[in-house]
């Protein structure tokens, strides 16, 4: 038996001293093996299978929902059956909102009359308006300053209707996102501290369209929680043309709540580093999603983008030095309980992640990866990607300065460097919180060259390090 | 009245003076007037809802039918109302194509039982099967060279099926498309030429799905005309699965043919240079597409937004030192007649096109342009282009050597520089000659992305010329 073990080891020894992957110490053989990684992900992947039973078979999955329950077991299982060094479960406890059933939001009265009904979704964590409803007097903003401007006087009693639209000048869709995103966060608590009742919010997207975007809202403690839902962006354009004209008066129905808090889990599987085993490089994205749609941009691409990573260097037979882990956090939409809890234990163990890459930004065409780092070490190791440029170049990827991910961005303490996978943004607010993110908007290359561009990178990061 | 005449000039000029344009003489203006180039095409161009119109209201347009003459109509009234200074149109004798109904492509006998229908689409220019349709047994064969080898014994009377699929690991979709397109423009008159009664084509593109791709054929002169057809790649692929099992025969029918030549035109408007006149800079894209969808992707997005660049600078009050010249061609898909023409007399004209650019590879995320040009001054002047490499890689532009367009490529010998606009490969074809490639397939921002783009580069190769 012991014969048996020790010439097995001997085989997995040669075995690796053969390997593309072991022999890798010039440019030349990092090109051919991170070529090698592309054509395996491109032909014969399994992340756009995953992505569909995720989507299909489990469909949306927010926090302490039984499908996000489900699909905690189904990834799971799944990294169980790629034969990943270990696989565990780490338990989180979560909030469990519910919507309740469908919103109105209907226009009862208005110099064109009443009775149209805006496409509408409650904005995750609202509260419910009960029952009956409530009826009151829009008044429309384009800032939280606005509010205070116009203060009590004008809002008391109003439902406070957020109104300022996408900078469509902005490039980086994200960035366009980052400067209207404050109107839905704090607009509530922002309305209720002046008095209104209930708040609208323009959804949050460039498309002009009848799709409304949910999203979550943050109540600040001391104020009173009212409802606030989202609007598409035509019916936002509509009710800003109706209140040029006069008065409007719109009656809202919603029913949601929150449930007692649950017990729930970021799935986690590793392959553990021969060499430096303590140097953690972690693959991301966040398994719970909203609950509308399939959550298949956001975040079903970065989980089983994350997955192959892992799957395709087994399938490579290669061996890492550092240790590879994916971890799907739980809760990134609505409280980021997955990412707080990891950080903290993390963090508590003394862990030391190298390098942390969270995909949570669809699964359009790759363009490259931002990156972050504690301002002690930053500008050194970011200098130290500088040298993979060219190599990665080929691909069309490149690296810039900028945020990593919700979920990893608590890792920033250890000094390592953070990395969020960079697709195109130009479509992804089309889809994003939406019925639309279904697993049809994903095309399989594009997802599929997400994952290789993140193996790439791991991949460098292992033979290479960054200290 | 001559007073009035000569404030005017006077106000023009002053007016020119001030503007950003006439100032740009430094990097930090040029950046300032791209960056406005975008802000304008991103808030106020037009170019989306041009495209609605071509698409929704005069449909697919392939050259000779009465669409392709409603299209030449709708865009010189579009150029007139925008105040080129010049719009005319250049006739061109065209081919004639129709499909004349729908096509069946059925399995009568195989392995599984027969009655199976495939989906099915006539190549462009193909002949019909006649009203009776043709029967035989299907070969299987995955290149020309293949066809030639199994010889007369083997495809006498046969069905030559075409089945290579795309080499997926090509990053560049193009380059795949490149790789297997032979077969479908060639492989029907080689496989006439052992005796074939008629071909079927596995549909060219990445996807597996269930949508025939049809594109042109090219009968060689001494060989017989068989009819030829694309079969959807889900398709294809259950036909190969057959065909390893025994014997398949198949029935065809199709009712294409060629009707009388018909005369059309190049639609072609013009801005006038104010310092050197004789040098053109040439935008364009092609008006005809095939008759299946709408035309949207291939190429009405060249179009809409080779005219919006000239609308774009019309508006900032940009006053051009060489000719801005927009060709619509007519013609591309099944004969590139209208190209042929248009360089047939520019040339015979002695003509100078400083630049050519193509837009005609779809209204994807804009990656940067190919450049193409005569050897005898290719390389000092695409060397020329890379001092502007800063300013376009703020908005994420690359140069690189490579083709340009169709329709331009006949330009070569005026030794200017040719360039093909580049945006993201990877989703190209699963629209690429399919009623897939509608309106709603076009992204608006990325459509818009797109034409500023291009009138970034238009206004550097203006301001800077290449000599």
């Amino acid at each position: 038996m012991k014969i048996l073990k020790s010439l097995l080891c001997l085989s997995l020894f040669l075995g690796s001293l053969t390997s593309t992957a072991q022999k890798a110490d010039s440019p030349v053989n990092d090109s051919a093996f991170i070529k090698k990684i592309y054509d395996l992900t491109l032909t014969q992947s399994h992340c756009h299978d995953w992505l569909r039973h995720l989507c299909k078979e489990v469909g949306h999955r927010l926090a302490g929902s039984p499908q996000a329950a489900a699909a905690v077991n189904y990834m799971q299982q799944l990294m169980l059956s790629l034969d990943f060094d270990t696989v565990w479960l780490q338990p989180v406890i979560v909030p469990h909102w519910v919507r309740g059933g469908e919103e109105i939001v209907r226009i009862v009265s208005s110099y064109e009359g009443n009775g149209f009904d805006l496409r509408a979704t409650s904005l995750g964590n609202s509260v419910g308006t009960g029952p009956d409803g409530l009826r009151a007097e829009v008044v429309e903003v384009h800032s939280l300053d606005e509010v205070e401007q116009l203060g009590k006087e004008h809002i008391q009693g109003k439902i406070v209707f957020f109104a300022r639209p996408f900078d469509e000048t902005e490039y980086y869709t994200f960035r366009a996102y980052g400067k209207a995103v404050d109107q839905r966060v704090w607009g509530p608590s922002k309305a209720a501290e002046y008095g209104a009742v209930a708040v609208l919010v323009r959804s949050m997207t460039n498309a002009t369209d009848e799709v409304p975007h949910t999203g979550t809202l943050h109540y600040v403690e001391d104020q009173p929680r009212i409802p606030a839902l989202a609007i598409s962006t035509f019916d936002a354009d509509q009710l800003s043309r109706l209140l040029k004209k006069g008065k409007v008066e719109i009656y809202i129905r919603n029913h949601c709540h929150m449930l007692k808090e649950q017990l729930s889990y970021n799935v986690i599987g590793e392959i553990r580093g021969r060499e430096k085993p303590e140097e953690i490089i972690l693959l991301g994205g966040h398994l719970d999603s909203w609950d509308v749609g399939e959550g298949a941009h956001d975040d079903g691409a970065g989980c089983v983008q994350s997955i192959q990573v892992l799957a395709t260097l087994k399938k490579m037979g290669y061996q890492p030095k550092r240790t590879l882990r994916c971890v799907l956090f739980m809760n990134e939409e609505n409280g980021l309980a997955g990412g707080k809890e990891y950080w903290r234990t993390s963090n508590e163990k003394d862990e030391y992640h190298m390098a942390a890459i969270e995909s949570d930004r669809g699964a359009f065409t790759p363009r490259g990866f931002t990156v972050d780092g504690h301002p002690d070490v930053f500008e050194e190791k970011y200098a130290k990607l500088l040298r993979w440029q060219p190599l990665l170049k080929t691909w069309r990827l490149e690296f810039s300065k900028g945020g990593s991910g919700a979920d990893i961005s608590g890792l920033k303490s250890q000094k390592g460097l953070l990395f969020g996978y960079e697709p195109d943004s130009q479509r992804y607010f089309n889809y994003h919180h939406t019925k639309r993110d279904v697993f049809e908007a994903v095309n399989k290359r594009e997802l599929e060259l997400g994952a290789a561009a993140m193996t790439a990178l791991v991949y460098l990061l292992d033979q290479y390090g960054l200290d």
